[in-house]
């Protein structure tokens, strides 16, 4: 309740940083949002402020955000915003603009997207033979064919 | 100005009609948007209302959308919302909820998504020899590389 | 969760229903937000789409409005969207976009507000002596002491 | 275009701060929203994180915001999102989380409120005599009139 909510469309703008924790996988990256104008003495569309977002994934949606997201990356994120301000060493105060994602997707407006959906885990427990433990997409050698045929396509 | 943004994320709910008009590609579906609620009785995240909106793109989103969305698939959708009232035959007024999208992504909370960016068009225009009309993702034959490693990601 | 959050800003279109539900308070009317877009041609600002919604409220936020709200004024309402679709006598499908109001506010950009806060329920109950029922402002000649404190507290 | 726009509900943290600039009138606070959350634990809505954020408004939203908001005052406010970075003296990076308003109103979920509409330009000019000069809502003695102004102006 009263969590501010933003839904931004930017770029990614740092490689992802992947870790493991107790709490389950963890994903941040920092995300570029330009606003646009439209300027009247030009009278063209001009570039207006960068605003700089970490964004932070967890469980699923950082498996997930690992597996497909690239530097650069134009993406649409909702998530709730954290305004974070610590003292640094000095004393100083210093804040930071976090997003605690909720969904990330690929923006379509820039280009296409091939999903290949997460299996449930009840669907993983129900087959008879899961052919890799998570539905991990940095597997190596084992990955399927599908997951394979979607690493090309990423690069 | 005073326009009412909206940030869904939700589900396809029926397949896409694509049509070319006048104003360049456009494309339409149904989106189905599921809240959810924590249910302190039961003790469990429960089904609450779910919003029909009918999704409108235009020009390049048009067109990544239509080669990008299957029914059913989860997505993340930023866009204008217009309510529509018209009087239908009888004068019984009728409304309609319409998102206008700006940006459109498959949602990586429930999958992994391979993206393939559409080239801007003074990129196009710069190649020497194009080998497709418009930035199509339908290409058949001709289709570079990735496109054809993302239509096999997507089957 | 997964809720879609709507910040409209616009004008109350209707006189305002109250009602004493076995819930408690209820208050809902229609709430009318007109965009507006720069007109390239005109070079000038332009009336766009209008949207109307049905904005319900309940318990205090219900009757602060009642006591708050006219007709015509201009007001920014966070809620919870709700898109309605119901069948009617005859069959036919019919729609109706509701916001479930969290937050409600006069627009300052329009006019000022002079704000009076109501007690909470605590310090209610330790009043000796209550000199109204509900902090009515739809009273006629008799508002209440307190009533009058905020006319004043407007210059 | 591409502007985050965020919605936040909180409560006054500062004093405003009001200054005439070159380009009209101009008030910044800072804006204090916490969070609000279910601790199944606990069976109780807690608070979460606080966000801080610092609001400016412009022109006629500055003027009337200046006459209307007090210190803890519970807002609603709807604005831009602007993250800023600087590098301080000592080269250290600092950002802060600025919201650029576009409207603002009192919470009436938390109290009442009665609003007076600012008279608009060309309505004050075609009065035949203005009993005021700027549509000042500072004025000492002679309010009541004011209000029967307004009152005549929203018909």
């Amino acid at each position: 309740m009263n969590e501010t909510m933003v839904c931004a469309v930017g770029n990614v703008a740092t490689n992802l940083t992947y870790r493991e924790l107790a709490s389950g996988p963890s994903v941040r990256f920092r995300l570029a949002v330009t606003s646009r104008y439209w300027d009247r003495e030009k009278s063209a569309w001009t570039d207006g402020h960068t605003n700089f977002f970490t964004v932070w994934a967890n469980r699923q949606l950082a498996v997930n955000a690992a597996a497909s997201l690239n530097l650069g990356d134009p993406v649409v994120v909702q998530g709730r915003l954290k305004v974070r301000e610590e003292a640094r060493d000095g004393g100083q105060k210093w804040a930071s603009a976090d997003l605690d994602a909720v969904a990330i997707g690929h923006d379509m407006a820039r280009g296409t997207s091939a999903f290949l959906r997460t299996p449930k885990p009840e669907a993983v427990q129900r087959r008879p033979e899961p052919a890799w433990e998570t539905p991990s997409v940095n597997a190596d050698g084992d990955a399927p064919v599908q997951q394979q045929a979607q690493t090309v396509a990423v690069t």
